[in-house]
């Protein structure tokens, strides 16, 4: 049973909208909902030690299956005792199936009733990856939480396909479902469906009714408009069980979290902090910003005034913007770590506001200061 | 006077050799030697934060005067207060004078005898850097610790080149001498002469007149062999004064720490241990080590069973090797801070080992493990 390894607790939800805060315990400590997950995508979160991860208040960490089963391979993984000796990370960690990597990484891939069949862009090796497999992959690496094996239809597709990535997906989280038995492992179902309500309503009901110890809202930030993102999650969490956590994977954006929260979601990742940061742009109260613009020449002020990261406690945006331009790794780290942190942090205040009940106005306050760049330059 | 804010002591001496353990105050703090001070390029060292430098056992760190000069450049850096508080690092800071990364990364020099005119290799301006405008350079960074300007020899050369180098920078310190005034920064004079007796020699005894808080031999490392770079090393340490510290520039492996220690060397910094770790290579106390060697993949065990650093105490050779063949910077970054923490260790463990008088055979166990491998291989 799951509810021996797993329990999620909705601890008060807001008066005006869906927000909740929430306590999700798993079999490596307890995660406060909302939460923002960093990405270790190879097994290390980017530019970033563990404790760097940890200062930056990270509860719980994803990992990339397909990632980690191309290289180093399941079988390292599992000789180390799984991903937390393997990272000596010892907290909870998610692995996603290696579905989405696989439909946007692999060449040659070919989808068939029973799996995909893709070459490792690397070095050409064939491989196949079935829902049994991806079940076998995530239980030899050994997360916390394990994602079905779906198939995410691209962005823009029309209806017939969106049908049968659903169709598919649906078939192969029955055969995900029956193949995992390790209840210390919640293996999470996914909603597909594309920008079709219908089809989005009809996947919600469908993993509702799997017995599991939380839901996920995949086929999200593909590359559609903000506007669909937020009409997928606002239509679709709500049709997810209300007493487990919900999972909007792959976002996001400091204002994708707002609106994700507020339409019910409890769990956000994204590569976006890290990637960011090494592309030299860091999150502010005020918007995204780029160290490497000449207004921060001589400005020996922290990135945003009001974060308490390392970065911001012990940097200038002048120094980090020089690290930056000369080429330093550490500029990468100083940002990542900020980006992170800041992900983290806002997810923690939203939660902190549902619990105090102010979450209306403190989160549409955020919002004005993260859409105040856009107007101003509207 | 220096002596207002620099006091060298010699703690203890050995009873076999010219190895001595001393206490160097400096207004930023207490050094003690011998020890290892690990290079920030940029105002950074590569692929690390403060953090993990001062972790890493750090006392003192250096940065280069050529590259802060161009970039950032100096009105920024002196407007931020100097480089501890542009870098937030609050231990002592030694520059370099600039002149070996004129004579080793520029194009198109020209050396007179009133300095050196060279083009800046990424973006071709021109620059011009004499005693004076290097002492004024360092006085902008506030360093604890600043270097005279010197002319570098290459090697090989003949005996007229490094007559000649020498006499320019023996003029040059003098130079230096009269423009610094500022006795909170210790202007350390260098010993040139290229492998020649008798120039390294007149060159000790001509900078050993100046009163100085330290004194430092330059124009090794730069791709002489061992034997002549212990040979100089040997002949020139024991002409400077006992009294106060002795800086072996650019210098080195553990081999060479060991070796330099012996003749009386007090003070040690090299690009080594960060470069290597970037390339994938590790000290370890049976000599160098490389990460992607395939007999590590399956190797559960830290980089080195006897360090105590971050990296060791947390991580397996296996986990290092998959994020270095996968391309992570996380595994630069913990070979780094290995690396760092490793030499800092051993001059460290030097020290205590002279205080207890036990140097002789300490160091030479460890010259024994250092040197295995290559025995092996003979």
């Amino acid at each position: 049973m799951y509810s021996d390894f797993f329990n999620f607790e909705v601890i008060k939800t807001s008066k005006d909208n869906l927000a909740r805060a929430g306590l999700f315990s798993t079999p490596h400590g307890i995660i406060e909902t909302p939460i923002f997950m960093p990405v270790g995508t190879n097994s290390a979160v980017k530019m970033l030690t563990n404790d760097q991860v940890l200062n930056a208040g990270a509860q719980i960490i994803l990992a990339n299956s397909y990632h980690m089963y191309l290289r180093a391979g399941c079988d390292l993984i599992k000789t180390a005792g799984g991903l937390h000796n393997w990272m000596n990370f010892h907290k909870p960690i998610l692995t996603d199936s290696g579905g989405f990597q696989v439909f946007s990484l692999s060449k040659l891939r070919k989808i068939t009733p029973e799996g995909v069949y893709f070459q490792d862009p690397k070095n050409g090796s064939k491989h196949f990856i079935s829902p049994e497999i991806s079940m076998k992959i995530q239980e030899d690496l050994g997360a916390d939480i394990i994602m079905a094996f779906d198939e995410c239809a691209p962005y823009p597709c029309n209806y017939e396909q969106a049908r049968n990535a659903l169709d598919k997906t649906k078939k192969w989280l029955e055969i995900c479902y029956n193949a995992h038995k390790n209840y210390s492992q919640a293996l999470f179902p996914i909603v597909q469906g594309a920008h079709f309500d219908d089809l989005r309503r009809e996947s919600a009901q469908f993993v509702s009714k799997f017995d599991a110890a939380g839901y996920a809202i995949g086929g999200v930030s593909v590359g559609e408009p903000t506007e669909i993102k937020n009409h997928i999650t606002q239509i679709t969490a709500p049709l997810l069980p209300f007493d487990k956590p919900r999972y909007l994977m792959g976002v996001g954006t400091p204002v994708d979290l707002i609106n994700g929260v507020k339409f019910g979601i409890d769990m956000f990742d994204c590569v976006l902090p890290t990637r960011n940061a090494r592309h030299g742009t860091f999150f502010t109260y005020e918007g995204n910003k780029i160290i490497k613009n000449k207004q921060f020449e001589y400005d020996f002020s922290p990135l945003d005034k009001r974060c308490d990261c390392y970065t911001c406690k012990n940097h200038t945006k002048a120094y980090i913007r020089h690290l930056y331009k000369t080429q330093e790794a550490t500029a990468a780290t100083l940002l990542s770590i900020h980006n992170i942190h800041f992900l983290i942090k806002l997810a923690h205040n939203l939660r902190q506001s549902i619990i105090e009940g102010t979450f209306e106005k403190y989160s549409s306050e955020l919002m004005d200061g993260f859409l105040k760049q856009e107007a101003d330059r509207a």
